[in-house]
């Protein structure tokens, strides 16, 4: 069952901006690019067609070490830091040619989506407690 | 009853790329802001809070003349250049300084958001007809 | 001499995510908008032409109060919450209708882009320094 | 020498929008991504880093026939439509699980960056023209 992911990629042209390299919010997206495949990879998506639950973020931060550049390849480590019956937290560490690039967290909670669109709190799912397991070198 | 709408914006950082100018892709972001401040314009909302049609691009196109950089004034001036049962068809251009920028058009239909997620075209709704005319000076 | 700038904005379209609302990523976008108009306000430009230095986040941060949906109205309320001779940091309050929505914090520095592409931190510039003060109500 | 590239690529999160499809722009910046793919399957990087030439967009088309969702998979199919001296013509399909998605065309010059910022047009470089070939299927 999996507590932690790695994801590659290359950065795209489109992610860079007019200083040359990635763009400060381009790494939040990667990081939820890569929570998203640590759920494939638990057998889950985390938001199939017609989904009445969403998993919307409360909390994200990152401290940036080192720029990103077009066609740069970099792996984002995934791992699942802390899990309560509605929240899950993320721990993101970011790297390029071994070198540490970027850390982040976030924070995502369980929400109803009502029919007048507002987002109710839920307990996260049964099959994602079942799937998403905390990894034994988090910090606590 | 509006036909033409004018937009006034500056370039924000984010739309820049490591060419040092806005990326060819935000022109047609651009184009469809314009459109909504014209719907905005004629009293309506594209989308407005639990609507049951929706107005997806079918096509769209744009020439650039000259770049846009990082925090340039433009303008883009949207035309409802054809109007039919349920397609609308605008034709853009943008200006920065009294220069052309770029030249677009985008063709939306209406459709109808299913519920398993397929959207099925449908008429133009009877408000959108009323409230958006085709711009006297478009071309056949 | 500005320690404080709101900014206010309407949600675009394209910033809106499956979810019904505003991309968690959009929300440091409005933060590095709403700086760059302060420092506008503050008669400087974050990124002349030409410029040698650039400014570079180094750490970026938010909690989500609320969600933002299409053509909603909000405010991007930013202070300058502490300067040292190399860094700035912000905080940031995101309110729509009078209820909060997101706060957040990022802190820049000054790096000098070398010949090379590499990006060397250097002290704030003097014109930076004199131009940009820390808030009266910044927490220490 | 490629005349030729079928980039496979999953749909993110962040690239859908309150439509629960991808919003239109993308197919754009998918458009490009497979452009760049196809330059690195020729020996090529479109922006090697320090690079004295760009290529810029001078137009864009595309047509969508089908909505792409959130986790899709999709190829796109780029091919060398036209050659000239200096600008290349590209054609793309896009499908998904065999299906049409849409169709679109982009044609990029070469342009020289100067110490001012402006963009000369330049002849496609050497090496460029040596490796980039019409396909054989190209409508005229």
């Amino acid at each position: 069952m999996p507590s932690e992911h790695r994801l590659t990629r290359r950065v795209l042209f489109h992610e860079t901006d007019m200083a040359g390299v990635v763009h400060f919010s381009c790494f939040f997206r990667y990081m939820e690019e890569a929570e998203h495949a640590l759920w494939r990879a638990a057998g889950l998506s985390i938001a199939p067609r017609g989904a009445a639950v969403g998993f919307p973020r409360v909390a994200a931060a990152c401290e940036f070490r080192r720029p990103l550049r077009f066609e740069d390849e970099f792996d984002v480590c995934i791992r699942v830091a802390a899990v309560t019956s509605k929240s899950i937290r993320y721990a993101c560490t970011l790297s390029s040619g071994g070198e540490p690039v970027a850390e982040g967290t976030m924070t995502v909670v369980a929400v109803k989506h009502e029919a007048d669109g507002a987002m109710t709190p839920v307990p996260l799912p049964p099959d994602v407690v079942r799937s998403i397991q905390v990894h034994s070198d988090a910090a606590p």
